[in-house]
């Protein structure tokens, strides 16, 4: 049994889509939707339709899950409770504060429609979230931290080119070593938001722009960098483009608790991603999703799930049998 | 609602459920079972019931899930389907060669009797594995390493203290720092036995032994020993029992696999446990698979399940809301 993708929005996500599906022998792309004009969008699949997205609903009974690749500010609160009534859907909904409204309005839509959807999939939601579940569950008594980085952090970097007189920039956010180390260990630190992690800022200036002024503009622009020790690198256009083009990302999860009738031994439990590519890995958990997503509608079942509502099994390609065998 | 708990066998693992329990405001335990003669066993838990194994059955309506604690080598895969016709029950079977005939057993007789069981928790089988299934689903190209340590291996322990003239001894497994930097970086090596474990073994002599020849038997044993690079330190009993009295153990399960239309990105999946006691982190996975029993069978299920089966939220004290608003 094939599972039969489309794509919504096609932007460095959907690619990571694409090229995850290719990957996959079970998953085959059979549209990618976009607002732009169809004509101007080439995609990497060869033989894959690039329509309209007005014409999206028209294909609903040649995909089996839409993966929804629209941002979290504006698009996803709208598009994925709208296609859930037409669609299986997965999005990756990450701005954590909203997931709750979120979810009631995906669930809902999905139920009318008779569909399932995977909301806020990725690492961060997603793998991150599971791992902070599993550790939870299993050390009740202890304490969690996320790291996040060394990586690029897309809205940090925004916010930087937003400053008049930035030409372009990147921002990398790099988890603090000493305060891991203690983690770690087991010692359980109270860590401030300056205790975790620095940011790196590259930026590339306009022509007669004031780097002192600019430099204490992100140092002290408040939510973003205030409350960080924050570096500022000047660089070249040239430097930017050869140097720091790449989306890489990661970080650690890390729980460290205690067992025992007087709580005397100590247990680390730590998960760690290394990501070349952000985008990327984000859309090889959307994809697994799918599969999940597919599944459960075969079943019958309905309405909105997230990562932690998923038996890891329907993840896999492989069947029950042989993950007891090779896996478990 | 809480979650009334038997204990089947009283052992360290046993001990150890009995702590996690006493960390679970949602679990209550109600009975131990024992083969031995319950008068010369004493628990920890005040105002609990010890009885004989003989007795269990009659408890079968006081109890919700049943924790079997004895194993792998004889008991559970006679106990396990026995007491799933009576009882939920969670065990920790970590024969991974058997794994496939147990479950098919324990299904039987858990559909048989209108149960629910878990098989084969714990960390290997059970969180490692989970491991290796989220990590192989999101990037189906790659390589998967799992490294044990540093541990104490009980098997690897019993071997050399079944040597004649060996009063006592402790193994311990470590990883091979070079081979995990290899697997770290993303190198895909491929590793011997050799190359991924060294291992440590403090043996305590009977007087008279011959400490060459002993050294000689345990570095030759096969399977056990003689595909490793074997140490052994010969030490008084005195000191094995302050500084090797501890059941410490952990490792890692790491994939690196690749993304992108022409497979350019690399990424690194890692999943660490640093464990002051072994036997106590496995209860605490029993438990939170004891809650989840609990929740299938209300819910109607029967049938036998792993850990790559449970939707992850089963394991938590948290609510669905809960779980979302906090943990995603």
């Amino acid at each position: 049994m094939s599972t039969k993708i489309g794509i919504l929005g096609y932007g460095n996500l959907a690619r990571g889509v694409e090229c995850a599906i290719r990957q996959n022998p079970d998953m085959e792309l059979v549209a990618v939707f976009t607002r732009r004009n169809p004509e101007t969008v080439s995609i990497l699949t060869e033989q894959v339709a690039v329509r309209p997205l007005s014409e999206a609903v028209m294909w609903k009974d040649r995909i089996d899950v839409m993966i929804l690749c629209g941002g979290s500010a504006t698009d996803l609160p709208e598009q994925t409770p709208e296609y859930a009534k037409y669609f299986n859907v997965v999005d990756s909904f990450d701005t954590h504060a909203r997931i709750p409204e979120h979810y009631a309005n995906v669930d809902a839509a999905a139920n009318e429609g008779g569909h399932v959807a995977i909301i806020s999939a990725g690492w961060d939601p997603g793998m991150f979230s599971l791992n902070r579940l599993y550790a939870g569950a299993i050390l009740p008594e202890g304490n969690d931290y996320t790291f996040w980085g060394r990586g690029v952090s897309q809205g940090h970097s925004d916010a930087i080119r937003r400053i008049p007189g930035v030409k372009n920039a990147k921002q990398y956010t790099v988890p603090v070593d000493g305060a891991l180390s203690l983690v770690r260990a087991g010692k359980n630190p109270e860590l401030t938001a300056r205790q975790k992690h620095t940011r790196e800022c590259y930026v590339v200036l306009e022509p007669g722009a004031d780097s002192a002024e600019i430099e204490k503009e992100i140092k002290t622009m408040p939510n973003y960098f205030a409350d960080y020790d924050t570096t500022v690198h000047f660089i070249s256009e040239e430097e930017l483009l050869k140097n720091h083009s790449g989306i890489p990302h990661g970080g650690f999860v890390i729980r460290s608790g205690v067992t025992g009738w007087e709580k005397e031994n100590g247990h680390v439990i730590e998960y760690q991603l290394k990501l070349d590519s952000n985008p990327e890995f984000t859309a090889s958990v959307l994809v697994a999703c799918a599969r999940a997503v597919h599944r459960l509608a075969l079943k019958g079942e309905t309405g909105c799930r997230t990562l932690l509502d998923i038996a890891p099994a329907y993840l896999s390609a492989k069947s029950g049998e042989e993950l007891r065998k090779e896996i478990l």
